[in-house]
């Protein structure tokens, strides 16, 4: 059985969920279908213009406390970017158009760590590059394609699908119909996922 | 060491964290406070007239399933109000008035049964008087003590203090000055003041 993980590149609590997700899933015998979309449509929907960890202060405060501490309760490294949130779209297009590709999940780890442990633009051609080069791809040929109208179709295709899944915010995850939002859901999903395996 | 519960009577994820918290507080010999605040005047200076929950559709969707899924999973009876935000002002102000007595903790359970599991109308005398029944106390003479304008001026003050506290959001621990948020992190805030005891 398989669990999707829907993402996006700029979210703060997805960062966690991308660095955990596919040992957690293998560990319980599932594969891991990997689902970038972008939030910014769907915020504006809701007319916000901004994250809403921007929008409103209390919660942004705490939000960057709270992220702080699952990241040390889960030792993964975390710095507090500099910027916020910074725009994944030339990221999610890569990883839209390859998201069946073996080297998919390193990339898509290599971009949250550039975001939020290095503190790099992750909206840069260069940094997504880099990335890509870590991943041990040619970056110059999959940026190409990445830019290619039909991979602009498919991850807007993907948001649209995001939007009728119910999605509102990211990580979320998918187990059949059943949805779960937040880092602090992945267990429970997982457990969903291996309990009503068919 | 105790830890500072923070809740709304409204509030639907500050349901199984009412009901939870004093067994798991108990089992590792942590007091609770009960903090009885209103959302309404916090959500109103974000600019909503409305529970979040029913002004974004798909959220508050989402919020009822995984409600019922974690009440579920946390033997938890529920069912879900058929009216929502139910007003919870009157026995807000019993909950502050009283927050010492003894028998506060079985009048605040009583309450939050009462609205997501008996689908009763909290914001009435008349369902209030019931909780404060059930839990051995003479309801008319408590009721007209919650009325009085030293009742309101200490409710009011309570929830400027959570503002001040950057509680934006119910159920909220506070454990010393660290603060968290949400019915799945008691377990976090109930670790975290075991501890940092001194």
């Amino acid at each position: 059985m398989n669990i999707e993980f829907w993402f996006e590149f700029a979210s703060t609590y997805s960062y966690p969920a991308a660095l955990r997700i596919e040992n957690y899933a293998a560990e319980l015998g599932l594969g891991v279908r990997w689902r970038p979309f972008l939030l910014g449509p769907i915020f504006r929907e809701q007319g916000w213009n901004d994250s809403p960890f921007n929008l409103y202060q209390a919660k942004g405060r705490y939000m960057w406390r709270d992220l702080e501490r699952t990241c040390q309760v889960q030792r993964i490294p975390f710095r507090r970017p500099s910027e916020f949130p910074r725009n994944g779209l030339l990221a999610a297009r890569v990883a839209c158009r390859f998201s069946e590709a073996p080297w998919i999940p390193d990339f898509i780890r290599a971009v949250y760590r550039a975001n939020f442990e290095e503190d790099s633009d992750i909206s840069s051609a260069e940094t997504v590059g880099h990335c890509l080069a870590r991943s041990g791809e040619d970056p110059a040929a999959i940026l190409e394609e990445a830019r290619s109208p039909d991979s602009k179709a498919r991850l807007r295709k993907q948001w649209e699908q995001a939007v009728q899944l119910g999605i509102f915010g990211a990580p979320s995850f998918l187990v059949g119909r059943e949805l779960f939002w937040g880092n602090d859901r992945l267990e429970e999903a997982l457990r969903w996922a291996v309990s009503h395996e068919t």
